[in-house]
This record gives structure tokens, C-alpha cells and sequence, in this order.
């Protein structure tokens, strides 16, 4: 790991402020609806501290992340496969799945966010030669894919269900979108990439518009591209077209493979009328990705509404403590309403960074505090779990209990399972270590969200631009209001100790409003202000949901956030079958976990109960807990596993103290059994 | 329903007794070891009273479920691609996947045992259309499928993983061997569908011979069906062929699909080596019994201890109270020890099917009672379970929970997923309907077993022949001794009522060794002996395992086992995380169930408990229990589905009286949800 950045400060991008939102502003960040009252930070707003928790993560992510994926997309040849296109090679021994593209596609966007992040030049050499190689295996009518309609391979669009040809597109469009809001809209026009991505986006509107083919990709990604494509280039047919996708969907009309469904690819019942999220998880959250944007651009509060349903009931019901989404294996999809078993969770890392995609859609178009607090859990516990600390290795599925170990043999090489319990430097379906480096790569941008002055949303305060703190990453916030800036240096070891203190380092002239985010689990909040004098303003306990601070900040004043730091118990509704009897424990962001390694020599997993009549204490950054250790008492008389009295254990048990560490540390130290949920007593 | 049959004791065959096996008799059975002391009955033996629980699904397996099977087939043109290969013609289009083939096969085997239990002329036509068009299609070196090695197809042997081919011709060498034991050895010699099976198993051994291709297949049957057309036509090269395949097997030789491991296929560790089953669970099974039969016949007992040990830690750590198999939804598999979910239980029927198959071995060679137990847990909770009461709809899966009412428009026509909770007349992949049709009309031959003078396992009672009865199913047993015939005629509703009277109809001239099965939960047996004379000379308590009854019984005596009739609680090991908390209820064999169509108007299943202070009462033919309604109070404080409180009911719970069904008979009534494991008070 290099950390070769020590001015954390924001840093004002080589490349030119030509490219204007809706807000008049340099655009660079993802998602930038054409309407609505609220903005995320603009890459040049948030500068994460390198050695803070995410920051660290950012460094190790451009430093071995990026690197680590160009190394494997070429060792494997599903770079190759662009060039054997261009040269008109046939192709029908191509390695890799029909979806290979996409990872070069979410490569390079991750690559244009680290470009907005640092500006390292670096990054633009890696980026020219990637999109030359892509350019280079375009069609002259703007088709782009390697796996159809080429000497060889089948014929394009020969299979929508599972060919996944608008899913590349899609997320070549996306990473166009991140290199256009980077360049800015002038130096975009001319770009190689846009450009690419601008004739890919044509061909499709010409080969699916409305009076053409009536087709849907089985995996739904386009539809957000072509919204967020229509906002960076200002063209509307782009986003007609992500509407016309969107009605198209949900009325069968994709022939379902084998032992699947029509709810697999949600085809089987209209965005517009579904009740919850169902299916393949990914699909089903870059589906609804696309559809809040679209409902947004559109001021289609019908669309949102259906959506907002969607996602509350998929949030109290189909989803982990960890945030995590995908309750099977089968079709990687979501369960029934709780339907939340743990050791075979799948909890995909790719839906955790799809379901952050569609929290901070909601945010910014409802600017509801719980969505914040999902993004959160999610970061903290499927994101920060799935890399690891090298970054050259990632979790696939994040289940929230392993009974066995696993064989550590297979997390060498290509990885083919994705069982969770190892983390592998590579898949055979590899779509998780691009995903989680772009979502590293633009975390900043996740930080802040700006309301300017009469866009405020209670009437009583318009007359001030709002600044609310959403997700506390140590670093130096700048936030660019049109009174001018409100500069903010952020402190702490968060989330491993919960005080956050916020510096005022600018200020503008006017009053401004600033809002700190209280995380739902922070009931015993408390927050202090302090004069540039040392002298102590105010000091009071703050309830989860906003923290508003006085709008006469100066330069200087501190604000101390103390979000409390005793670890907690955590109980499941009862109707989650799959954990009834059990507690988990959190501390902060953090859900922790009993992992075998921190077990006593000849204790089991499965042995262990958590005694609760006793306290939790913090433990380093996890907790410590008496455990019980009471062996498997059979039920007798009948035949094992299951008898005709309840089991006994014999004697009293004998009792530890455990230490539960933050899941996302978990098998950092070689093949262990673990699990989140502990049987009570 | 037709019940046509009036006469139901044992009738003899049309068929000559020419076929004699180890025991010198027709041998019309399943599994004929060429060692062991022990035989299971003959068809001629038994005969089930056709309106007893299990005759009367006999009865409608003949009248219902064969024609049902054929319909299908030929509509969908399976049969029909027999006749396509059979005329030359290319079938690239050919309807139905790799392993169509097998159900024909499997559906013959049916009649096979359904004529040796009836002797119904018509059936010999039907067999004899459908063996006219399979012979059709067989190539000349004995080559027989239809889905590889012709114009149009892939070659041969071109995909060993998941072709199934040898897997088919499996099948259909066990339609053989049951044909051979139906006609015995001498007919069998000129039989179409036995020389069709020989030339298949010749090309085989040729093909796949010591010197020639070292493959396997990915569906294990194959290695099952040579031994026991080894047995039926005393060919030791077949069983050789099986030692061959075994013996390959578990060394990583096949190549792995996509998102599986070599542990689908057991292709991870040799069978000699194994410590449990695991993988597909079907295929486990089945290359399990061929390993039983292997060890039997070559009397390796390292082999033989191996499966007994594999077996064990499958029984007691990875079965379902229901006898079900299969945890998994993804590869139809196994899941891990205790790894056991109510929901997402697979126990897919042919699961229960060959889990039979395997017991029924095991109980052959080893005389173990407890494979007796498993046999009728799984033929009462999983085979019962999955036919519908008129023979033409079928369970694929059968879970132990439902969460949601079915799609009851799922069930019409070609069912494309099993999910469970819908019986349904056909499915894409439609293995279980032939199944359960073999497995019905063979049921009598699991009867009673057979241990002639001087085999008994007792040396002090070796001068008798035993006969053991090891299910109770309500008919005339006729036992052939070689010192006579002992009959019996058996009576009592069993399972509704669990008193089983046992009366003697016939007693060869010397002692006879009689013993009675006394299931594991019939912990409150008793057993009383009554004369002829109508005076009682005997009542005892007896304990699971077996009882045994008087040597000098006489025509007219009769015994009363009485088994207690209470429904029970049953407990879990605590490591099975998914049912803890809870408790199932079960009466005799019977494992009950809650159906949402029993409960009273408005109350959701999710909230219901069981009242453990209340007793249970016995409800027909199942109980009922004090339940406890409390609409899930949720955690609190904290985002739903958690919190940081346990969760509180308000106020008391409302309590009503609730009735648990036989698990075999739920859903149908419509649809509805489903639980057998109840939460706790």
C-alpha cells in the first residue's frame, strides 16, 4: 500500500470547470438529476483523509485496485477480445462470459472518478489505451460488444434474455458519463470515450426506439446509463429511450431460461405495479437505479412513489442487518418477505454497491435521513467487507454465518464459486472488484449534499444555503455555495471511536445552514460547539435524524459529534425465522461478529451462546461479551438430530469472555467459522 | 379412482416361477443381493388391501398415474423421439432435455412391478408398444439415447458431465432387470426390453472397459443398474463395469460446469473415501446404492463400512424430520452439517426415492432397524407428500415451511420451477411423476424380509426360519418358507390409528421365527398374542426395535401391536439454527403441519406459537394443540426489521385451538401457506 498523498486538502482539478449541471456548477459526481432542490459533493468538494478509514481504502484502491483489474482483465483476454473484434479476427473461442466487457467498462469509470479524486496523469495513459482498444472493436453503426454479431458468434440481440449485449452498453455508457462530468461538457464533446458511448447510445435508440425492435435487455443497467447519459450530454432522447425500456418491462415478453422465472430479469410485472423488489438482486436494483432518475427527470411522482413503496417494504423485509441484499443462491436473488437465512445469505457485494446507488438516488430526491443510514451500513459492512486489505482480493457473496471453513486452495487463482468465506483475487463471473473500486473511487462524493438558498426545504430557512454532513469520512470538505465556501476539516477514528469533530475552516459571508446526520442507531447523541476562543457554546444531546448547528459559524469553531460508542444489542422482528432465539451486537456503523479464530482452543462455534445477563464492554474496536459454551445437549429419546424432550445440556456451562470484532475484518486471519446472530443463553 | 381389485390376497403370477436368484425362488423384487441372508419379500408374497393407506395409492398409481405419465410423454414428444432416431431422421429440435429418455424408462420399470403385482394383461400390451419404439432407436453396437450420436446431435460421450447418458441407459437397464425378474431368467433370455438393455450394457463395457475410455457420468445410475443386471442375469462383467465406474469416480475427472464444483457430481472424493454425502443429492443417493450393491455382491466390507459411516452423518446431520434430503435449491444438493432451512428445503421427491433405495439396501446387508425407521418416515412424509390423491399431480419439491401462497396458474400445464407448494401434473425437468410410479407399485416388496433356516442372525435360533414384517401396511402376507408358507392376513387403518392386528392365516408344520418392527417413536408399544380360541395368551410392553412373537403360532392367532396413538412433541438439535425455537408435532409416522387453511379468519401464520403448557390431543387423524396468536411486535428503537429492544407483544395473546394435518396431505385444499416446525410459545 502507497500512500504517495499527503495534502488531503480538495484539490482543483487540471481539467477545466467547463461542464455545468443544473446547479452552474462542475458536475463531477455521480448522479446529477435534472431536477430537484438537492446535490452530492462535487469531486472537488471532499477530500478524504488518506490514512482515515475510507481514505485509506480510496489509496489502496488506486494503488493496487485498479492496477490488480487491468492485470487480470489481460491475463484472461477479455481485454484481447476488443482487439480480435477490431482486427475482424473471428472470435468464437473468446474467453469469458457474454458480460465481460462490462468490467472493462466499470474499470474505466472507476478509473475517471480516481481521475477526479487525484488528477494523477498517470490515469490518463491507462485510460487512453483502454478506450483505444474499445474504439477500436466498435461498429460503424455504433454497436459495441464482443460476445454477438461478429464472425463466429451468434448474431446480435440473438438472445436478450442472457446476452447481456445493453448490460455492456449500459455500463460503457456509465463510465462515458463519469469521463464526460470529469472533462466537463466542452472538452467532452471531443472525448474518444463520449464519443464511443454517444454512437453505442444512438444504436441502440435507432435498434429499440419506438417504432423499432420491442425489446428489453434481461439485465437491466442501460436504463440508468442512458438517464444519466441524457443528463451529461443534455439529450432527451436518451432518456426517452430508458423510458421506453422501463414500460417495456415487466409484461414477459423475454423468454425465461430453464429452471428460472420471468421475476428473475422482473419481467413478470411492471415497475410500475410492483409491490417489492424480487428476483436477481443486482437487476432488480439497477432497475430501480434507473427508474428513481428517470421519475426524477421526468417529475414522474407516480414512478417515485411506486418506487419509494418498492424499497421500503424490500428495506423492512428482504434485507440484512449489514445491509446486505439476496437471501439465494439459486438466481442470486431476493427471498420472500423475511426470508433472511444466514449461512446461505448471498448478500452479492455487486448489490451492495447497486443498493447504494439507489439509496442516494432517494436521498437526493426525497432527502430522507434513512437512506443515508443504509448507504452507511451497507459501506461499513457489505463494501468495506468484501475488499480486502491489499485490495487484490474480494468477497463475492457476504453470507452472515459460516459453518465450515472453507478450503483456502480455491481462493487461489480464478475463483469459480462465490460461496462466501474466502476472499479470491478474481472470478469467473468477475463483476465485483470493478464494482466495489468505482464505488471507492467516488466515495467522496457521498459526503455532502448542497441545498442553495431558496432551494431549502423548509420555508422558514430559504433564505440560507443548507450544507448537511451525511456520512462522516475524515478529510477536508469545501463546500462551493454561491455565497461562496464553507470549508469544513473533519477529524476522528471513525467509525472505530464515534466523537467526530468538525473544524470551520471558511466561511462565507452570509449566514449558511449546516446539518450534521444522526445515524438511527445514535440515540444517545450529543453534540458541542466551540468558539475559535475555546469557549464552549452550547452543548446538547441531539436525536437521530439531523443535528442542526448555528447558522453564525466562523472559522475556527469546532463541533464535537459524539455518536456514543457503546456497543449495543441488536434483535431481529420475529418473524426471520432464521435467526429466533439469537441477538447480534453493533457498535456504531459496525455490526460485529463471533469469529472461530477468537475462540478458546476445543471450543466450537456451534457451542457457543451469549450469556445476556451480562454487560458488553467495548473491546478495541469491536466488543467483549461473556459466552457460553454449552455443547450440543441432544434431544432423547428418538433418532439424532431430533428427539422427543427438549435437549439438555448437562451441568452448568462454562463461560468466556469473547471478543466480537466488526464483520468486516472477518477471515483476515486465515480459514474460521463465523456468524453475526448468537443463540441467547 | 377405480378400486377394481376385490381380491387382494397374493396372487400368483401368469408369469412362470423360472427366475430363482440366491434364495432358490422367483425373485420379482428390487435388490436381489448375491450374498446376504436376508431377502425382502417377493410380489408374490404380499398383497396390500386396496383401500389401506398405502393400496389404495397402489391402486390409483396403476388406474391413474401410468396412463397420466404416457399422456404426457407422448405429448410432449418424448416417446416421439425414440421413433425419430428409430426412421434416421435429423432431431437438432428434438423436445425435452438430455435425460428425457429416462422417464420412459423408469415409467417401464413401473409396469414392470405394477405386473408382478396385478398380473394385468393390459399392462404387457403397453409395455410392449412402448419396448417396440425404444428398440427402434437402439444402434447397432447397443448404443441407445436420443439426444447425442445422431444426425443433427452432438457425438457421443461429447459431454460426460451433464449429457447423461449413461444415466439414461441406467434407467433403462433397471426397466430390464425388473422385466427379467417379472418373467424369471428362463423367458428373460428371449425378452425384447431385456436383449435391448444387454446389447446396452455390452456397448458399455466395451466402450467404458478397463482398456478403453476412463470416463464416468455426471448422474451416477448407471453403476446401481449393471450390478443388479448382473444379479438378474448372472453376468459378473456387468458388476465389474459398476467396480469400474466407482472406482474412476472422485478424481476431479469431469469436467465442471459453470457456478457448480466437482462435489455435484461427488466427483471431489472417492466413494471408499467420503465422510458424508454431499453434492446433488439425487446423484449422491444413487451412487450410494450402487456402491451398497458393490460392496454386497464383491463382499467388500471396507466399502460397505464406508457408506454405513457416509449414511450416518447424512442421517443424523443433513436429513429433514420428514425423511426429506436436499437443503439446497441451487445444485439440488445437500447443504452442510445441521445446514437444514424449513423454507428453502429442496428434499426433491426423487430424493426421497433414492433415499429409499439406499436404505433399503442397507437394511438388507446390515439388518439394521433404524434404516427400517427412515424407509417409513420417507415413504409416509415425502412420497405421500408428493403425489396428489388422484395420481395425476405431483410435488417436485417439498419444503417444510411456506411463507407465501402459491401462484396457483403455476400449476397448469409444464411446470417450470420446483418451488413446492404446487402440485403439478408435469414439469420441464419431470423426474419425479416416474419415480413415484416405480417406487408405488413396488412398494409390497418392503414388506416383510426373509431369513431361511440356518441365515438367522441369532445362533441360538438358527434352527428356524425368521420373518421379520417391517412395515405395517394393511394386506395378506403369504411368506415363502422352505419349510412352508406362513401367512398373515394385516388390519388396522395404520398411521390414522396405530393398533395393528396381525392375524395368522397359514403356519408351516416347524417353528417359525416371527418378529414385529416397533418403530423408534413408538416408545409405548405393547403387544398382546390371543389363540384361536379367542383367549388371550400374552401382553407385553415392547420396545422400539423389533418384538418378537411366539415360534408356535397357529391359523387363527392373532397379534395386536399396539404402537399408542398420542401425537408428541419433537425437538431439534440445537445446531440446526433454522428451527430453533421451535418444536414439530408428530403422530406415528406422520409428521403433522400447520396449514393456513385451518386457521380462524384473519390470523396470519407468521404470528402463531405453540402453547407448550397446554397438552396435545389427538384430532383424527392428526392433533390439536393450544396455539398462541401474537402479531409480531416489532424490536424497538431502530430501523425495521431490527432494534435495539426485544420485541414486546402488547397485551395478551388470543389463544384458540388449532389443528395439525398430516404434513402428506397439505395443500390440498387450495392455496395456502405452511409450517411444521412452530414457534415456541
Amino acid at each position: 500500500m502507497t500512500l504517495h498523498h499527503t495534502d488531503h486538502r480538495p484539490r482543483q482539478l487540471a481539467v477545466g470547470p467547463e461542464g455545468r449541471g443544473a446547479h452552474g456548477a462542475l458536475t463531477t459526481a455521480p448522479v446529477v438529476p435534472a431536477h430537484g432542490r438537492r446535490r452530492g459533493a462535487r469531486s472537488t468538494e471532499v477530500r478524504l483523509d488518506p490514512a482515515s478509514f475510507w481514505g485509506r481504502r480510496q489509496e489502496v484502491n488506486a494503488a493496487a485496485t485498479l492496477p490488480h483489474c487491468v492485470e487480470w482483465m489481460e491475463r484472461l483476454g477479455w481485454l484481447e477480445n476488443f482487439d480480435r473484434v477490431g482486427r475482424g479476427e473471428p472470435t468464437e473461442d473468446r474467453p469469458g462470459w457474454q458480460f465481460s466487457d462490462s468490467e472493462v467498462y466499470k474499470l474505466l469509470e472507476a478509473v475517471a472518478w480516481e481521475q477526479s479524486r487525484t488528477g494523477d496523469p498517470e490515469l490518463e495513459k491507462l485510460h487512453g489505451g483502454l478506450v483505444a482498444r474499445i474504439a477500436a472493436a466498435q461498429d460503424d453503426d455504433g454497436y459495441l460488444g464482443t460476445a454477438f454479431g461478429h464472425p463466429g458468434l451468434p448474431p446480435r440481440y440473438s438472445d436478450l434474455s442472457m446476452g447481456h449485449e445493453l448490460y455492456n452498453m449500459g455500463h460503457l455508457i456509465q463510465a462515458a458519463v463519469a469521463r464526460a462530468r470529469l472533462l466537463g461538457s466542452q472538452r467532452a464533446q471531443e472525448d474518444q470515450l463520449v464519443g464511443v458511448a454517444r454512437a453505442a447510445a444512438d444504436h441502440i435508440c435507432t435498434e429499440f426506439g419506438p417504432e423499432a425492435r420491442q425489446g428489453i435487455c434481461g439485465h437491466p443497467e442501460v436504463e440508468v446509463a442512458l438517464v444519466e447519459l441524457g443528463r451529461a450530454l443534455g439529450e432527451p432522447r436518451y432518456r426517452e429511450q430508458a423510458r421506453l425500456f422501463l414500460d417495456r418491462r415487466g409484461h414477459g415478453s423475454l423468454p425465461v431460461p430453464a429452471l428460472l422465472a420471468a421475476d428473475y430479469f422482473q419481467d413478470d410485472v411492471p415497475v410500475r405495479r410492483a409491490e417489492v423488489l424480487r428476483g436477481h438482486a443486482v437487476r432488480a436494483l439497477y432497475l430501480t437505479a434507473g427508474a428513481v432518475d428517470l421519475a426524477v427527470d421526468t417529475e414522474d411522482e407516480q414512478l417515485l412513489e411506486a418506487v419509494i413503496g418498492q424499497w421500503r417494504r424490500t428495506v423492512e423485509r428482504r434485507t440484512y442487518l449489514t445491509g446486505g441484499m439476496g437471501s439465494r443462491h439459486q438466481d442470486e436473488g431476493f427471498g420472500e418477505d423475511f426470508e433472511l437465512p444466514c449461512d446461505r445469505a448471498y448478500c452479492e457485494t455487486c448489490a451492495g454497491v447497486a443498493s447504494v446507488m439507489v439509496s442516494w438516488r432517494l436521498y437526493l430526491s426525497t432527502g430522507g435521513v434513512e437512506h443515508l443510514d443504509l448507504i452507511e451500513r451497507t459501506l461499513f459492512n457489505v463494501i468495506a467487507t468484501s475488499a480486502a486489505e491489499d485490495g487484490r482480493a474480494f468477497f463475492y457473496a457476504n453470507p452472515l454465518q459460516l459453518r465450515e471453513e472453507p478450503d483456502v486452495q480455491e481462493a487461489e487463482g480464478v475463483h469459480m464459486r462465490a460461496e462466501g468465506g474466502l476472499r479470491a483475487p478474481w472470478f469467473d463471473v468477475s463483476c465485483c472488484p470493478t464494482n466495489v473500486a468505482r464505488t471507492l473511487a467516488s466515495l467522496q462524493n457521498y459526503v455532502i449534499s448542497v441545498e442553495e438558498a431558496g432551494e431549502a426545504e423548509e420555508a422558514g430557512k430559504a433564505g440560507a444555503p443548507t450544507v448537511s454532513v451525511l456520512q462522516y469520512m475524515a478529510g477536508e470538505i469545501r463546500a462551493e455555495l454561491a455565497v461562496g465556501h464553507l470549508g469544513l476539516r473533519v477529524e476522528g477514528d471513525y467509525p472505530d471511536q464515534q466523537l467526530v469533530r468538525l473544524t470551520v475552516t471558511e466561511a462565507p459571508p452570509g449566514p449558511v445552514r449546516l446539518r450534521l446526520r444522526v445515524p438511527a442507531w445514535a440515540v444517545d447523541a450529543r453534540l458541542s460547539v466551540t468558539g475559535a476562543d475555546g469557549i464552549r457554546r452550547s452543548r446538547r444531546a441531539v436525536r437521530p435524524g439531523w443535528a442542526e448547528v448555528p447558522t453564525d459559524l466562523a472559522p475556527g469553531d469546532v463541533l464535537h459529534l459524539d455518536l456514543g460508542t457503546a456497543p449495543r444489542l441488536t434483535w431481529p422482528d420475529p418473524r426471520i425465522d432464521a435467526v429466533r432465539g439469537t441477538v447480534a451486537v453493533e457498535r456504531g456503523p459496525l455490526v460485529l461478529c463471533l469469529e472461530s479464530t477468537d475462540l478458546p482452543e476445543g471450543v466450537a462455534l456451534e457451542d457457543v451462546r451469549i450469556d445476556l445477563d451480562q454487560p458488553l464492554r467495548a473491546h478495541r474496536d469491536g466488543a467483549s461479551v461473556r459466552l457460553l459454551v454449552r455443547p450440543a445437549g441432544k434431544p432423547a429419546p428418538g433418532r439424532p438430530p431430533f428427539g422427543h424432550a427438549p435437549p439438555a445440556a448437562d451441568g452448568e456451562p462454562e463461560t468466556f469472555e469473547g471478543a466480537l470484532i466488526p464483520y468486516h475484518r472477518w477471515a483476515e486471519r486465515g480459514p474460521s467459522t463465523m456468524r453475526i446472530f448468537l443463540p441467547v443463553g
